[in-house]
């Protein structure tokens, strides 16, 4: 492929076409030597999608929530993005659809895109490719994106902490407490979300996280303090507050100048991904994988120690 | 501290003083400035060390079965490390035990080494920190290291992948032969266990297991096969066979000149984790986060591509 074939590729997608979309994303997802240019071209028309993270443990109903969300969206008439990054699948080199049968009812929606993204385990890849995925979806004129992760891991955490809001799902009786504090989803939830409210404990649920969320503050006045908010995605039940908090976060963001705070981290995390790639291929390249070889099996015959190896590793790169 | 008392503290692990040991973790744990001394010194008298790496979803019973191995190498006369690796907590900087009350008979012994390590999040540090780790267990004589850790992502699946031996844990009726399909922990498995086998459906996880692992399958005669032993670790039951599992595979290992293997690829994850980590400090020091924020704002500012801005951050590594 050409570069005009990428200049016509992003027209197509800015026009709405989703294959060329979908094209673009299987740019970033593959690691394309094409992807430089590719986000090249995106770069000028990004910036006006509203990025949302959804975060939490499996069973919390994350797709139902993401599906009712972006219903409740196109009411509105915005175009929406989807992206379900699924950091687990470091092998497959896809990821499993399995419960995002809910998506299915926007699937012959032209105005909502849903891609289910893995990562492929690269150096870089996973903190890279989302902020790429979303550049994609954002210049392709996503009103809103939504980033839906299972939020077990650190992975997850960060991708979700690349969101201008980052949302943190919990479900009754899960024991999501402890699991909330584990994984330090905490920290990073603009907003939590108690689901599957009609369910027995979701008060319990909410209060628990309510403490938990106190005895973590160390807010000043003026500082955003995370809602809690309580919904049945699967019967609508909440949806509305859920998206009024969002618009809430999302003015007291603009106002605050943290919009482009948030913004620029993503960007930061993006390029150091790149650049660390770059460096690492640098290594890959003057010396080769054996060059490595080498070193590891001097550190297991014990002539070198792991730090002096690596010494000799990076030396090349400053040549 | 002074680099005798690094001597100091290495002389002390090697005669089996469980503080010392203890310390020396806390440094790889930490990424102390003194990490590269402490290897140094700990060089020399690694290599001994069978290591084995557990991993398997929440409730497996993970914890019930190392112990029940530590048990068994203990009833042999060796001397057993345990290193409960808990990734998915970035934040906090402390694995929280929790679950791990059954590892307490075994805190009294001065022959057993029992640590919780979290990840810290560093680049290169969870993939550079688990081999330190051992590496300390290793030195301070321990004859077997146990790896537990939740292998729900990629990270732990990677951690899995550094061991002599990796291990996969299941229980009946938990989806997880798709779990351990998406995670690609049929890949890293050299050994799987069917826990909880007195519960209902331990005979099909087993059947539907040695299915996936024919499937996959592409071996040559001589390779290794897979076996697929039953324990009730609780009560003890199967432990015999899973420790004679772990000696068989050991021994192939040694016949077919993998261990050597293993060992080497375990060094050179080590070594890539560090060279990275001192590219990425070479970044940060030539150009501290400001030139990254700059980056970054041009980059959100439409300015500027970021491969662009990565190009530039790159730079001047190379002067």
């Amino acid at each position: 492929m050409a570069g005009n074939d990428v200049t016509d590729l992003v027209e197509r997608a800015r026009k709405g076409d989703p294959r060329a979309v979908a094209r673009l994303i299987s740019h970033v997802e593959d690691g394309s030597p094409l992807l430089r240019e590719v986000m090249a071209a995106l770069t000028p028309y990004a910036g006006g999608a509203y990025v949302v993270g959804l975060t939490g443990s499996p069973g919390v109903g994350k797709s139902t929530s993401t599906s009712a969300l972006v219903t409740a969206f196109r009411t509105q008439g915005k175009r929406v993005g989807v992206l379900a990054v699924d950091p687990s699948s470091p092998f497959s080199g896809g990821a499993l659809l399995g419960d995002r049968v809910r998506m299915q009812e926007h699937a012959t929606d032209r105005d909502v895109y849903i891609r289910s993204m893995a990562s492929r385990g690269h150096l870089g890849g996973l903190s890279a490719s989302t902020p790429q995925a979303v550049r994609v979806l954002d210049a392709a004129g996503c009103d809103v994106v939504l980033i839906e992760t299972v939020g077990v891991g650190q992975s997850e955490v960060e991708i979700a902490a690349t969101a201008d809001t980052s949302v943190v799902l919990l479900a009754p009786g899960m024991g999501d407490g402890i699991q909330a504090a584990k994984a330090g989803i905490l920290e990073i939830g603009d907003l939590f979300v108690v689901n599957k409210a009609d369910r027995d404990g979701a008060d319990a649920t909410a209060r628990e996280l309510g403490h938990m969320l106190a005895l973590g503050e160390s807010r000043s006045p003026g500082d955003w303090r995370p809602p809690i908010v309580k919904t049945v995605a699967a019967t609508g039940q909440g949806i509305e507050e859920f998206v009024e908090a969002l618009d809430k976060h999302k003015s007291w963001l603009e106002e605050n100048g943290q919009l482009d705070e948030r913004r620029r981290y993503r960007a930061s995390v993006e390029i150091e991904g790149i650049a660390l790639a770059a460096l690492r291929a640098r290594i890959g390249d003057l010396h080769g994988d054996r060059r490595l070889s080498v070193l590891a099996e001097r550190v297991v015959g014990r002539e070198l120690d792991p730090y002096s190896a690596a010494d000799e590793l990076v030396a090349g790169v400053s040549d």
